[in-house]
């Protein structure tokens, strides 16, 4: 299969979803929904709802259906980064080849960019999907939240703010990727799957998937700060060694990273044995993540 | 009745679940659950969730099983408050008589300490709930998310923000207290209603008293800043005239101001004519909020 239109066609529909469901520029406040717009629109790699539409179709479900749930992962993801890159944070000027929100804006604005988008997941979120029971997209809704939350997503990024600037061992490192990337990613996968109608089994192996790729994908993200070029990025590269953070290639030494990326793609893919060809753009998207490496 | 009794035994209700429902101060990561614990525990009047509690009472409801939506309504607004507070927004030193969050704490937490609650409140409200249909808990999440979000008290935060050190005219100023705090009151009353099995007629007639009280409330409170006590409010007073806000006093004079209050609060006991004695708690909060400006 060829992957790179598989990625375009999904980010394609992804994009257009996205487009349609936030509130347009123009509406009040317009300097509000500029600014999530600004972060939101035609950026980023969509990674989290692609990879929720092809567990759904790895399961064999329609997909059209699931677009809002994975907008709300996208609006999710947009939310924290707006939030990272703010001063007080990680204190970032450029993301996906563009000011960051608060550069573009200012931080009152973007401070409220990132509420307003990640109450607007929500709202995405809890919408009622054809032929899914109420009670399961409730409980995906509160999973959602889980991933993204306190023991989540939000609870990763104080981890990693907390472990800046000390020594950090790999158990720690990993805890905190496990939340501030890999539970979402984990619960785009399970959404997927889920709200798709897969079967418990299946269910439970893409889960595993996400989680691998998770784990793969932060690696990745790590050896790309140091081998990457930043035009090809759109953000700034050497930034973690500049703010002196621990990474798998500074805790593990480049060639043992690149190792442990690889060995996280096979045990995705293992996860996938049985499935049917449905799941070969899962396959594909597991080896793209560490062939940017090599 | 004896309000203050009523207030205090619900309070009390609200405050010890929302001491179990939130994640304990020694749970990792440790700083960001305390200056969670920091800004929600022990603080506050408690007002959304005793209006929820108080509606479902009004419809006949046991009130035990909507204890985790009415902590989630004060998750939201304690985040906003949160939020509000940071040097980028309204920059306030002193909150429910205690130092701002990212006082006690830092910027990055105080952000990380809103974006954690507003998460954990979707979390909260999206629990089943005995006897609710989950196709009703859904409908509800979407209608909290959008009361809570960019056209509820996300855009009003910005709208309030855009509206600083220029003149304001009185329909702007209730469309921004409409955003910024009326929806939030209303979504409390109405989700009391509705969660609480009310009628399709009641629950209209709880909204309707939500949206009359949630104005009468803000009018107060601006007529509070001028003549009430620090010590007694918790927080300072004068703040609006220091930064030259727009307020009902400062756009209609005092007396009208109280004036319009009370034609509120007379709106929200119309609403409960048709109500038995178990409204008789929302008809004394009606009155309570504007006994304190006179």
């Amino acid at each position: 299969m060829d992957l790179t239109e598989y990625i375009n066609r999904r980010k394609q529909q992804v994009d257009t979803a996205l487009d349609q469901l936030v509130p347009g520029a123009h509406k009040p406040p317009q300097r509000l929904n500029q600014a999530i717009r600004h972060s939101l629109i035609d950026g980023g790699k969509r990674l989290r709802p692609i990879l929720l539409l092809a567990c759904a179709e790895a399961v064999g479900s329609a997909t059209d259906k699931l677009l809002p749930f994975a907008c709300a992962l996208e609006c999710i993801h947009t939310y924290s980064l707006i939030h990272d890159d703010l001063p007080a944070m990680d204190d970032d000027d450029l993301r996906r080849g563009r000011p960051t929100c608060h550069k573009a804006y200012d931080e009152a604005t973007a401070i409220l960019a990132g509420d307003g988008l990640l109450t607007f997941a929500f709202e995405l979120a809890a919408r009622p999907i054809e032929g899914v029971p109420a009670s399961a997209s409730l409980a995906m809704v509160v999973q959602l939240a889980q991933d993204a939350g306190i023991h989540g997503m939000v609870g990763g990024q104080m981890m990693d703010m907390q472990a800046e600037d000390r020594p950090v061992e790999l158990a720690e490192l990993q805890s905190i990727h496990i939340r501030k990337t890999g539970a979402l990613i984990r619960a785009s996968c399970l959404a997927g799957a889920r709200l798709g109608g897969g079967e418990e089994q299946q269910v439970q192996k893409l889960k595993r998937y996400g989680e691998a790729i998770g784990l793969a994908f932060q690696i990745a993200d790590d050896i790309l700060d140091i081998v990457g070029d930043t035009a090809l990025l759109g953000k700034s590269t050497g930034q973690d060694q500049q703010h002196a953070k621990a990474t798998y290639p500074a805790l593990m030494g480049l060639s043992q990273a690149r190792e442990e990326a690889d060995s996280m793609v096979s045990e995705a893919l293992r996860c996938l044995e049985d499935f049917s060809e449905a799941a070969d753009p899962l396959r594909a998207l597991a080896r793209y993540i560490t062939d940017r490496t090599h």
